[in-house]
C-alpha cells in the first residue's frame, strides 16, 4: 500500500511510539495525582509542551492540550466570545467545519459573522480580511494551510495588519496542515492563539493544543470539571497522546528543513508519471501550497470512483476532508469556489516517509484510472 | 510499588495494549475516510461500542465515544439543556467537579439547581432526590459511585420512580467508578444517559463514552466540527484509544463476577493488617460500597503527610479526587459531608491486579505511618 491520506491522518513515528511505551504501562498514573507518579506524569506533560509551542515560534506561549484539532478549533472560537456583546467574528468560507460550525453558533448566540470569499486559486486576499475587520471584532479565524486544496492562506500579511488596527481583537490561526510541514515563527508572529493536532505530524490521535500567546486574554473553557491545563481544559490529561505529541513534534522540528526540497522532489516526480491528463488536471497551484499536498481537478469524472480504483491499485488517496466524507453533500470548500457541477477534487498528500519511487508508482496508477474512467 | 490508586485511575491491561497495537502501526487511518483504511477503522470502532454499551446493560444504548468521562458528564448535562426554558435541573453535592461544575454553568444560565445534601453516611437518600424533582424538571444527574469516599448512591431506586412520575425527565448517571466492578444492568434500566471512562478500568486514557439509550432526547453536541459520532461529538476518533476501551469492557465483564469476592477478600485483608487505631478508621460503610474502595477518615493526621510517607514505604494512595489534588482548597464532598476541620480522608482503591499480600503490606505500613505522625 502507498499511503498519500495525509493531510487525513498520518501513520505514527516509530520514535513516536517508543516515546509513548512507558506512558503506556508503568507510567500510568494520573498527571493529577500528588503522588511520585502523578508528579513524573504532570512533568512530562510540561515537558511535552516545549517542543509543541516550538512549532509556532518564540511565543510565549500558554499550551492548552486538547483531544485534537477540533476541539482546540472549539476552544479558540467558542472560548473568545461573551455573550451579550453581539460583535464582529470574521473568518473565511474555506475554513475547516470545526471552524465554519462554531462561528456559525456565536452567529446564533448573536455575533455578527463574516465569511471571507475565496479567490479562484483557492487563497483568499489579505485585505479582504483586513477590511472585513473593524473596531467591534472580537475574533478572527484564519486557516494557514487548507485542508482539502493545500492552499496558503496569507496569514502572516492578515493578521499583522489586523493587530496593528485593532489590537484587542483576538486573532486565531488554525495551523493544523501546516505545523511541522513549515516553519511557523514569522507566519504566526501576530496571532493570539494557534491550533495544532499531533495526528497530522505522525503523532498519536486522541492530542491537539490550543497555544495561547501569554498575555493575549485567555479563552473560557468549554465545559467545566477538574483543574487540569491551567483550569482552561479539564479532565485526566491523556499522558500517552501527549508525549507522543512532543516527540513527534521534536522529530518535525529535526526534519522540517529538508523537509521542503524532498516534498518538491514527490511532487515533480508525481506530476512526470501522471502526465498531461485533460481529466485530471493539477489545480490551485498559482499561489504558495502546504508542501506535498497536491490537488487535482477531475473534469467529467466523479472522485469516488477514482478514489476506489486507486485503492485497487493499492494508492491511498482521498478527495476533500475525512470529516465530512460519510456525507453526500459536495464538501463547501469546492462550493465556495464554485467549482462546476461536473468537476471535483481529489487530494494526494505524502509525507516524508512517501519515496520518489512511490510518487511515481501513484502518478502512473492514477493515469491509469484516469484513462479506464474518462472514455 | 504497590499501586492503590485504582480509582483515580488503572494501570493498561496487557490485552488492552495488544488490542491497541495494531491501530497504533498499520491500522493508523482516519475512520472517517472512505478508503479500505479508513473503513477498517471506522468498523472496529462500532465494534468497541458492544462490549462498552454492554457494561450498562441491554439498553439498547447509542454510544458517543469522548476524550474521557469529563467530557461525557459535560456533554450529558450541558447537552441536554436549552436555552431559554429555565428549568430545574438535580443532582447531588457530592459528584464528580465535571457534573457539579456543568450544573452551575445551567444556573448561570438560568436553571434552576438542585444539588441534594448527602446522608451522614456518605450516599443520599433516594427520596430525597426524588422529591426534589418536579414537572418541570429537565435533567436529574446522579453518580452510581463516589469517587472520593467509594459510596454507593441508590441510583436505581430513585431513577426508576423519577422516570415514573416525569417520563420526560431525561436522567443521567455518572458510572465512571462503578462500571466494570458492578453489574450495572438492573442499576441503569430506567436512565437515559450514562458515563464511562476506560482508563478507570485499565483501559487507556482518552475514551470515556456517553451512553444515549436509543428513543431518549439525544444531547446537542458541546461543539460544532466534522459528522463523527452520529453528529454528536465531533472530531477525528481517537481510534486506538477506542479498541482498548473496547477491549478492557470485554476483560472487565469476563472477570466481573469475580470481583466481588477478590475485593472482599483484599479488603479485609487491608483491614485485618491495619488494625485498630483511633487516628484512622475505616469510614463510610454503612451503605453498599464500590468493591475494592476503602475510605479511612484520619483524625488530627492531614492526609498529605500520611500518602507521602505511605509512597516512602513503596504504597500508593490518595486523598479525594486527582481532579482536583492540586487545589489547596478542601474537597467539595467532605465540605458537604460536614466533615470537622481536623478531619480528613484518605482511599485506598485496589484492583484486580492488587493481592492480598499488597493489602496485607499497605495496611502494615498506613499502620506504621499512623503511629509515626499520630503522635
Amino acid at each position: 500500500m502507498i499511503y498519500l491520506d495525509n493531510a487525513a491522518t498520518t501513520p505514527l513515528h516509530p520514535e513516536v511510539a517508543r516515546a509513548m511505551a512507558p506512558w503506556l504501562s508503568e507510567g500510568f498514573a494520573n498527571a493529577s495525582s500528588l503522588h511520585g507518579p502523578g508528579v513524573e506524569a504532570a512533568a512530562m506533560v510540561d515537558a511535552a509542551a516545549l517542543p509543541v509551542a516550538a512549532l509556532a515560534g518564540p511565543g510565549p506561549w500558554e499550551v492548552v492540550f486538547t483531544s485534537g484539532g477540533t476541539e482546540a478549533n472549539a476552544l479558540g472560537i467558542l472560548g473568545s466570545f461573551r455573550r451579550g456583546r453581539a460583535r464582529r467574528v470574521v473568518t473565511t468560507a474555506i475554513e475547516h467545519p470545526s471552524i465554519l460550525g462554531n462561528v456559525a453558533r456565536l452567529g446564533e448566540m448573536g455575533a455578527e459573522t463574516i465569511r471571507v470569499a475565496p479567490t479562484p486559486a483557492g487563497s483568499v486576499d489579505a485585505a479582504a480580511v483586513i477590511d472585513a475587520v473593524d473596531a467591534s471584532t472580537v475574533l478572527v479565524s484564519l486557516m494557514h494551510g487548507n485542508n482539502e486544496i493545500g492552499t496558503l492562506l496569507p496569514v502572516e500579511e492578515a493578521c499583522r495588519e489586523i493587530k496593528a488596527r485593532h489590537p484587542s481583537t483576538l486573532v486565531h490561526v488554525d495551523a493544523v496542515q501546516t505545523a511541522g510541514r513549515l516553519p511557523l515563527a514569522t507566519t504566526l508572529s501576530s496571532v493570539d492563539m494557534v491550533t495544532l493536532s499531533a495526528h497530522k505530524m505522525h503523532g498519536p490521535k486522541g492530542a491537539g493544543a490550543l497555544l495561547v500567546r501569554r498575555g493575549s486574554r485567555r479563552p473560557t473553557p468549554l465545559y467545566r470539571g477538574g483543574d487540569q491545563q491551567a483550569g482552561i481544559r479539564p479532565g485526566t490529561e491523556n499522558v500517552p497522546a501527549i508525549a507522543g505529541f512532543g516527540a513527534a513534534a521534536r522529530l518535525a522540528a529535526q526534519t522540517i528543513s529538508s523537509l521542503a526540497p524532498l516534498m518538491q522532489a514527490l511532487e515533480a516526480a508525481f506530476m512526470e508519471a501522471l502526465g498531461e491528463r485533460p481529466a485530471c488536471t493539477p489545480a490551485f497551484r498559482e499561489g504558495p501550497r502546504v508542501p506535498g499536498h497536491i490537488a487535482l481537478r477531475l473534469i467529467g469524472v466523479p472522485a469516488e470512483p477514482v478514489i476506489h480504483a486507486m485503492e485497487a491499485r493499492s494508492v491511498i488517496i482521498s478527495s476533500g476532508s475525512a470529516c465530512h466524507s460519510r456525507s453526500s453533500a459536495r464538501s463547501h470548500v469546492l462550493e465556495a469556489l464554485g467549482l462546476p457541477a461536473d468537476e471535483d477534487v481529489i487530494r494526494i498528500a505524502a509525507s516524508h516517509e512517501t519515496t520518489v519511487e512511490d510518487m511515481r508508482k501513484a502518478g502512473e496508477a492514477l493515469r491509469a484510472v484516469i484513462s479506464d474512467l474518462a472514455r
